[in-house]
């Protein structure tokens, strides 16, 4: 058994103290840090972005299988995607945690190795946060601050009929990594001497414990000089999102079957699995990839990136939104993703 | 019965929007709001302030006795109040909430107008959040952002040898509240015939369920010039913070027994239930008042104001932590405030 320190005795304040002493601040624009009633952030000329998501035990994440280093990692990155999402640059997060008495200290440090891993590959400042005792289960409650010029921000409801969706990196691998996931739990539970077997499936594995946010994409673009008319990121699904984006642009789509960018692991996992990966492509939630509208002069620019793939463009509302298939079908999009009011 | 709509007829989003749909925008900065990734501030030339806090069921709020409304609206308030301790004006809040099933939409809407009703009363802008579904037990996480001159916000760790200590209206109500409170639930528990008997105890009921943000005593200070030389607001009872005030900015204190604000109802409360009112005072929590250090100089300028007492003065660290009581003894003054880890 390893070390185990009751979080007793610490007391909260002593808590946060051996959770925070080691971190440093990135941001020249931190001026007040964790320690006091609020973080107080300096923002000349610039615009602040704001955004929070809240990880429920049991709800978003299964401690059975999700190292909590991997778990701290993700609860960061999930709400910088959100920030990037904006095309804004994250600078600051705050972190609240509920946890029960079965954790130790030990476990909730691994906790916060995770967060601080996030926060420095991707230049943020842990700024304040909250923590507290919880009846049951842990609670994980990430705000992310960001900044981004006046005028530079994209929305969800400025695409226009014509612009090309394009979509980062591939979809449908971090679904497929918990459905794995998921498999394996079940086996294990109804037979505890087996073994998770794993292998060959880091990639849909990693995809679901190790998210990372496209930051590389908004650098891209700030380089290419190029402006998407609308963006969101993919947590829900690709359909949910798409779908967002209509209405909330209020535009028709198209999608296009065979551009789906698919993971050829991915695609391995779903045949192995019985599931059409077109299906996990388009419904599967947490790949926190990026989809955008461009307007279609931008195309060749676009092209230079090996990680962005156009699948579709946007039409007048009328002609509703739909899917070609492969076979030349026109099926409607519908929004299976993850409903966190279902059962 | 009332009318009940589950929430899984409006689905996530259609919620977000049942909920979101009334409220108006206050603040001239509020850029993008509620419905994408991330909120948009604008903040030319002003410092932001961040604070967050996190409320579970069981632990911060018992529901058999916090209508949903005072719940809402008190969720708001616990961050302003960190907002105002920095000197600060609050402008924005982002509020994620996780929910049960056992919840209806009516149940949440109530939770709601609670929220809208503290940010329409004091002039902060709803600007998103997430809204999640939970295995067991409510979840409440509100982000509160405000805006400060550069300069003008007031740390914890600066308070000076000699600096007067100030308590702003009364402590112990909110404690005493709470007392009743479970008393009254402990008895419809053994016998659910018997109605609660809260006569004649309004005033420490309100403390308790409808608390409010000290945002005059900002006002206060700006009008008269005054700048603290250190603050803090008073949520886990006067003797803890007032340590933190001591432990940040490395001195000691005195403070008077007989100086204490307590309220003539909170007295009778405590006597009552056969408590000490100075324990109550001292050690009994969420009253959100504001405690603060002051030069000596500025002794004339706050005794304009019936809500602030002083309360003490802030010694070399050698000294000690110590209450001088009414017989003319020296106490330690010990962190007994609520604690989180306990238990």
């Amino acid at each position: 058994m390893e070390n185990r320190t009751e979080i007793a005795t610490l007391g909260e304040f002593g808590l946060i103290e051996h959770l925070t002493k080691n971190f440093e601040i990135q941001n020249a624009s931190t001026i007040v840090s964790v320690g006091d009633d609020a973080a107080v952030i300096d923002h000349f000329g610039k615009q602040t972005v704001i955004t929070t998501d809240l990880l429920l035990e049991g709800v978003h994440f299964d401690l059975m299988y999700t190292p909590l280093k991997h778990l701290g990692y993700k609860s960061i990155i999930v709400n910088l995607s959100d920030v990037y999402a904006m095309n804004a640059q994250p600078t600051h997060v705050t972190v609240s945690i509920g946890i029960s008495n079965r954790f130790s200290v030990e476990a909730l440090t691994e906790l916060y190795e995770g967060i601080y891993a996030a926060c420095e590959k991707y230049g943020v400042d842990l700024i304040g946060g909250d923590t507290s005792t919880s009846k049951k289960g842990m609670v994980i409650s990430v705000t992310a601050i960001g900044e981004v010029a006046p005028d530079k921000f994209v929305k969800r409801s400025t695409a226009r009929k014509g612009d090309l969706i394009c979509v980062t990196g591939d979809l449908g691998g971090a679904f497929l990594g918990l459905t794995l996931m998921e498999r394996e739990k079940r086996i294990f539970l109804e037979n505890p001497n087996i073994q998770p077997n794993l292998e060959g499936e880091d990639y849909i594995v990693g995809r679901l414990l190790k998210p990372e946010a496209r930051r590389d994409i908004i650098a891209f673009f700030e380089q290419n000089n190029i402006m998407p008319t609308a963006m969101m990121d993919i947590s829900d699904g690709l359909s949910s999102e798409v779908l967002h984006l209509c209405k909330q642009s209020n535009l028709g789509c198209r999608l296009y079957e065979d551009k789906l960018p698919i993971h050829e692991r991915s695609r391995a996992a779903a045949f192995k699995f019985g599931l059409d990966p077109t299906v996990c492509a388009l419904n599967g939630g947490e790949d926190y990839e990026l989809v955008f509208t461009l307007k279609q002069e931008d195309y060749d620019a676009i092209t230079l990136n090996e990680e962005i793939a156009v699948v579709g463009y946007m039409t007048d509302v009328e002609e509703g939104k739909k899917m070609i298939s492969r076979g030349g079908n026109l099926y409607d999009i519908t929004a299976q993703g993850w409903n966190a009011f279902q059962g």
